[in-house]
């Protein structure tokens, strides 16, 4: 139950405020669908100072606050515990301003990545962020979970693309971090504490973001992976021929003919039977006189036996909707083991080829899928299954380990772009250093010592601060 | 007096330590020869265990330590203190590996920014952090002061370009975040505490660098200045024609000027009597025509008047002297006042305009110099003098914080690239705000309690931490 007085603190505040069984039931679960707690409340605040009023209300009563943006995330950060109010940033949804010279956009954590596409598209510029989610999503959620997607292998993540921050403090108190400086080297850069860290250290209410000129040109190629130690081999071959890379994404031979039986329309224009998969490209600034050298090459020296070039807007669709329905098909199934794992670059060859041959022998129930953003290292690792529940989650309880060991013994990372959540704190647990685990559960002790903001997230389970 | 009981501590563990009045003397202050305090004792550990056995000996005995790179700080961020240990790392200069297809580097923090230059070089990639000092600076003080340099345009500062870390922390124990991903979403990124924070929150012993591929191609093109207000016409021409920039510099003509006297063989191929100064470029991946284009279009609009765009690689050599010869020839006058300031990007026009004009007719003691990355925001303003000393401090006294007022008014930052250390704690007293300060001492007491790292730099005058 929640307090009187809290309510009324909320209300005298200006805040608005809902109790709604809609409200309550939306907010209890991100897209991952791992629990279903409700929140006490949810609060709607519209500006910093309203945010800053949010956490002081309910620091006065002991009441913790889970942040929630666009609910777009796939490891429960977002999600609701009960006796928690969830915070939506859905209102702080202003843009302040775009800055042409400067190349920055500063708005509230609530305006969607789509808006932000939009606008620097009409500006006449690219917003870094470019993800499956983003009509959902908002930037804030993308910053407090230092978001990955298409473009990383050009832009970075999202933590490269913060200029600064607005911060809500456990305490109320707002740190303006909204210098739209490059270069700025006068004491700790603090909005990097709050980039990634899912509104565990501190409530994002604004950002400022790089944005980036236009590309001159951009083509797009579609190459069978014939082997997976080709990998390796035509990632050398694009860094010693300086070519430009946008996208550089996989998708296997089970997610091709997933995306086509479950979508009518659609087609790989490449014959997927021989190979591994599919490799789609994106090339930036790149005469066509350079790609076709550079496939000339593959072609010569037995890389390649076939490449999809498109030459309409509507044949460069096609192939990338080979890649962007892979996560919507696999949906649609009864069972999902979904894993987002990278490794290091100079190891992907050896990581697509120990999924592709030895773990993919483990898999009894269910279909090994493999797709992601392999020019960073980062694959999505997906069982999808019709089978009975029981075989299907016995089985992810024994492989689930041998996998992530696997992923370690090779310098990997066990969720390389979706966080950790509630859903991952185990990897934290088995994978980190204790010096690890202790400097992270430090900082949140220096930052949130009553442990009000999204607590039961991101920190170790045996960290003090659970 | 240093306690027997470390020395034997330290000799115990192996560590090379020397008391010579050489070590003692050099290791006291950094380029900027702010203060000339010794150390107790100087160490020079080989490997990141050795630096622990340093920090848990000197943590025994309540000893402070100052960690000390190539000592070509600015602002005395490894200048010693009485009663302190200085820490050389100089014996950690390894590398250890370079991974072609990874795209990284990873090396002992003590290897000279050069050698990590040339190794790339050799490899046929480029290592992103160039600046005057990469003869002596070392890779880890690049990390722990967060470099800038002349190529921060195309590649960011320090930062972006870190892949992982080594890093002491103060109770001795050694965190290990040398992972090689470019996506890892497990928990708090801590190594970004440890950039930039000048080594007041642990030592770094080892670096996984990103390096980059070769430009395709390179080109370089000397422009006038004519009015400080063109910056910003040319800035956004560069977004919008999508020019790959790597180099974006500014001198004055009072340092054109000061290079030429001091330097018989160089003379700037541009007239400087006209205008500002000059802007020199470097293009990446551009072709001829599109520079040619670009170019027009600037004299057509009445931007410049004159171009020089050289033809051999002599010619190259020649104008970009005119730039990397400023800092030295400043430093054969007799007085100078150095600062480093930046500006957001759409306001640096403003801020050149001011400087060049408003600014410039307040200094009556010495000559105004302006140059730098102004690609970045970024202005070196330094002024000069063979004056008599008492004038010129009390002029800086006076128009000091006139300066700092009127960059604050920008929004800009009063150490770009430079640091805070001992010499500009100041200004983080006066321009950053009680919440931000709060939050640097907080991490400051959550990871180094007993302040033994670096004491007396970074923080504020005013913390809780002296």
């Amino acid at each position: 139950m929640i307090s009187e007085k809290l309510i009324q603190n909320l209300k005298d505040a200006g805040i608005a405020c809902s109790d709604s069984a809609e409200h309550l039931s939306k907010f209890s679960s991100d897209w991952s669908k791992l629990t279903s707690e409700e929140p006490l409340l949810v609060v709607f605040p519209k500006t910093t100072e309203e945010v800053s009023a949010v956490v002081r209300a309910c620091k006065d009563e002991g009441v913790a606050i889970v942040p929630a943006g666009g609910l777009t995330g796939l490891a429960g950060g977002a999600n609701a515990k009960e006796g928690t109010v969830s915070l939506s940033f859905e209102k702080l949804n202003k843009v302040f301003d775009f800055d042409a010279v400067g190349k920055t956009l500063h708005c509230g954590a609530g305006v969607l990545t789509e808006e932000l596409l939009d606008r620097c598209e009409s500006e006449g510029y690219r917003f870094p962020i470019d993800l499956a989610a983003k009509g959902s999503s908002q930037n804030g959620g993308n910053v407090a979970t230092n978001a990955g997607g298409l473009e990383v292998v050009r832009y970075g993540m999202t933590r490269a693309n913060v200029m600064g921050l607005k911060v809500v403090l456990a305490d109320g108190s707002i740190l303006d971090l909204t210098r739209r400086l490059e270069k700025h080297n006068v004491g700790y850069d603090l909005k990097q504490l709050f980039i990634g860290s899912e509104g565990t250290l501190g409530l994002i209410t604004e950002v400022v973001w790089k944005v980036h000129p236009k590309s001159q040109a951009s083509a797009h190629v579609m190459l069978p992976l014939q082997k997976p130690e080709h990998v390796s081999e035509l990632l050398k071959r694009i860094h010693s021929a300086s070519i430009n890379i946008q996208r550089f994404e996989f998708v296997d031979t089970n997610s091709i003919d997933l995306v086509e039986q479950t979508h009518a329309g659609v087609k790989c224009p490449l014959e997927s039977g021989s190979g591994v998969g599919c490799l789609i490209l994106e090339f930036f600034d790149e005469t066509e006189k350079r790609i076709e050298d550079w496939l000339a090459g593959l072609f010569e020296d037995g890389l390649i036996e076939d490449a999809v070039v498109p030459k309409s807007a509507a044949e460069v669709q096609n192939i990338w909707k080979v890649r962007e329905l892979v996560s919507e098909s696999l949906s649609a199934g009864k069972h999902l083991w979904k894993e987002d794992l990278s490794v290091p670059l100079g190891r992907l060859s050896e990581f697509l080829a120990w999924l592709h041959k030895d773990f993919r022998a483990e898999i009894a129930s269910g279909k090994l899928y493999l797709f992601g953003h392999v020019g960073d290292g980062n694959v999505h690792v997906n069982i999808g299954s019709t089978d009975e529940q029981q075989g299907f989650d016995e089985q992810k309880t024994e492989q689930r380990p041998k996998l992530m060991d696997y992923v370690q013994s090779l310098g990997g990372s066990h969720s390389a772009e979706h966080g950790v959540g509630m859903l991952k704190r185990d990897l934290l647990d088995n994978y980190l250093s204790d010096v690890e685990k202790d400097v992270m559960a430090k900082l949140k002790l220096a930052l949130d010592p009553d442990n009000l903001l999204n607590p039961g997230k991101v920190t170790s389970t045996n960290s003090a601060v659970k």
